[in-house]
């Protein structure tokens, strides 16, 4: 069978499959979440033994090793798998619930129904992991999935599906609800993202050169974020303890994630103020500053920043700085360069943070806290299948509810329209 | 200028004046509603009469008797678009209204402010109220819009747009955030939905043949219907009173209305005691009736229905009836021929009523109501730039709340992430 036929029959099957999920109880939906943990428990031993071939074909293809730490599946991460599943099964169902219902004076009630998306393809890379913690969201939110994970960990990947696939079957559900792309053939990837007859969304999760690829090739809805250009503001009338402790995690708590702020902008009345203390922080930690001119006149080791500078998401110890006027050129600084991620203000100004609030367009708006809020579990949505910045359907960090849409349900006693 | 140019300092303009448009107050944008109907009045002669030129070639350029009347601006229409621009006025701001915020374990408080969703190109053909609706509309909304009109009303919509700018202008508003397209050029509309730096959604109205097109070409996200194929399904439990009415009324109330039944779904069991009752009132309404064997076999008037039939919007005094064993039956044939717009039970049987609202996948489901509700005004949406039949976005008739997308906000005290 060759690759187009073979992804029209996993859409084929998807499809059919996601209507048992659309009306699957939720009980039978954390039934199959649970019967899911034995089941990876039971074969814990052949998906490690999966994992093993994969790294060692991995070391062999000249991985680097980042991409293998990414792959490797450790004890921890296997457990973290385990409990993640557990945690999906705890969330509320969203499917079906019921909101907005009112009477119309024409004497109809209508409100509106949650319902599954349908089908969800999720395209991404290396940590085999990500194949359990999509595939239980898309699950507890009542789609089927298709999931094709990087070439890389396609034996440990395989290994997970045919314990989710007996898990599935155990409770009645059809199998065919969580199918992981058996082929490792790229085309494979062209076929999942053109088949707005199978497929209702795409959710690329990987580094920014795939899922630009996917954006421009897909003809189905992608969920998605590029970069993590995310900003804070230190405005001058900021409380500058909290300033220093929110600059300084919102850098320095993780380097790699995407809501880590890469460019931090400080007003000029508070800049003598803040600045030093904080390059001193930063200078523990070993945060490289690139700053404007008058960042450098403030802190001569700050090396001179570029115009590349403000649009670079470093994802490392690196920070540019820059000293603006005031929250209006800050705004316009970061509906300029942000990425419509996360930016943050610090102010203990109320019609600033107001306005802050309002007119920074990205999908997270902070005032006084870390960029580092911005993810599924802290703001409470119990799990994350990534994060959007995108407007349309889903934005900011996309739990259960993002996978779901719902449609208007009116009830009547016979009514017809005049 | 050529058209490429031309269309990119439109977006470019458009994506200017979205953020003013997105800072403007309630106030504002409704006095910039106001100012319109009182523009429209004071130029009410010239619009006319630009519209009798548009007749005029429309005529000569031989254009059939339904497209001149769509065109045609008469007294009553001028009125209503008025109305119209009041109406939208009345209604409530979506714009930056906070909900669901709530504070999180880690001291933070989160929640969603709703936004604008930023530049709204609007495709149309010939109706030049449109023009003042979808503006009205995305004005309201906070956002801006490019209007790109048939050019067989180019000259009413150019007197429209001039009425607009002066009075966006009036009230300290950008005339960039209403923008109609000048040139009639059909590239135009291959620019406009292919400049994602400029234009976040795209919502064409019009014909089956244009939505497809744009569909299929677009790179930026498309609002949409395609058919409106609804379905009317009428238990053995219906109380036959109810059913005759709301059959009557789904086919019969307009014709060529999206939210019209096309096919008519009949219980096995109900079928010989409804089939004729409805056949009567269709015949005094001189609706064509074509049936399976079995409603043949009941109503010797009706022709044979052939597949192509369960797959057909008529948009006319036409009927397709199926009789099914039940609602399993009935369900199954909707989710494979419904085009997703509105499908509708008539039952007292409250289990499956129940389950005919779940297991149906379609963006109104109706229970003993005529599909003609699904309608933006009849679910107190106040006004309807169109109705969507996709799950990603906006679902239903799409109102104000449909042109807007929602950010994350999140208020902290200085706290950092641990």
């Amino acid at each position: 069978m060759n690759v187009k036929n073979y992804m029209a029959s996993l859409g084929s099957e998807a499809r059919n499959a996601s209507r048992a999920m659309a009306k699957a109880s939720t009980e039978q939906k954390n039934s199959a979440l649970t019967a899911c943990v034995e089941q990876l428990v039971l074969a814990k031993e052949q998906i490690l033994a999966a994992n093993a071939i994969d790294l060692e074909r991995g070391k062999s293809n000249g991985l680097d090793a980042a991409l293998l730490d990414r792959l490797a599946l450790t004890d921890e991460r296997f457990d973290a798998m385990l409990e993640g599943l557990s945690q999906v099964a705890a969330l509320a169902d969203p499917i079906a619930e019921i909101s907005d219902m009112k009477y119309m004076p024409s004497g109809i009630q209508v409100g509106k129904m949650r319902v599954p998306l349908g089908v969800i393809g999720i395209i991404y890379e290396s940590r085999p992991n990500v194949t359990v913690e999509a595939a239980s969201l898309c699950l507890k939110s009542g789609n089927a999935t298709i999931l094709r994970g990087g070439s890389e960990a396609i034996n440990a990947n395989q290994a997970i599906a045919a314990c989710i696939a007996t898990a599935l079957e155990s409770v009645g559900l059809p199998s065919a609800a969580v199918q992981v792309v058996e082929t490792t053939d790229r085309e494979a990837v062209g076929e999942l993202i053109t088949m707005p007859e199978y497929v209702d969304v795409i959710v690329p999760r990987g580094g920014k050169g795939l899922i630009e690829r996917i954006s421009r090739d897909a003809s189905v809805p992608v969920i998605k974020h590029l970069d993590g250009i995310c900003h804070v503001y230190i405005d001058d009338k900021a409380d500058l303890d909290k300033a220093e402790a929110i600059a300084l995690n919102a850098k320095t708590h993780r380097y790699g994630t995407c809501n880590t702020m890469e460019t931090l902008l400080v007003a000029k009345n508070a800049a003598a103020d803040i600045l030093p203390r904080l390059a001193a922080c930063y200078a523990e930690k070993g945060v490289e500053l690139r700053g404007c001119a008058e960042t450098v006149a403030i802190l001569p080791q700050a090396v001179a920043a570029t115009e590349e500078d403000w649009m670079t998401e470093y994802l490392a110890p690196v920070l540019s700085i820059k000293v603006v006027e005031g929250m209006d050129e800050a705004i316009v600084h970061i509906n300029q360069y942000s990425s419509q991620h996360t930016d943050a203000i610090v102010t203990e100004d109320y019609t600033r943070a107001r306005r802050f609030l309002r007119e920074v367009d990205s999908s997270s708006v902070m005032i006084n806290a870390s960029t580092r809020f911005a993810d599924g579990f802290e703001y409470g949505l119990g799990a994350e299948i990534g994060i959007s910045t995108d407007k349309i359907h889903a934005r900011g960090p996309v739990g259960l509810e993002g996978l779901t849409s719902q449609k208007y349900v009116v009830f009547g006693d016979g009514h017809v329209r005049r």
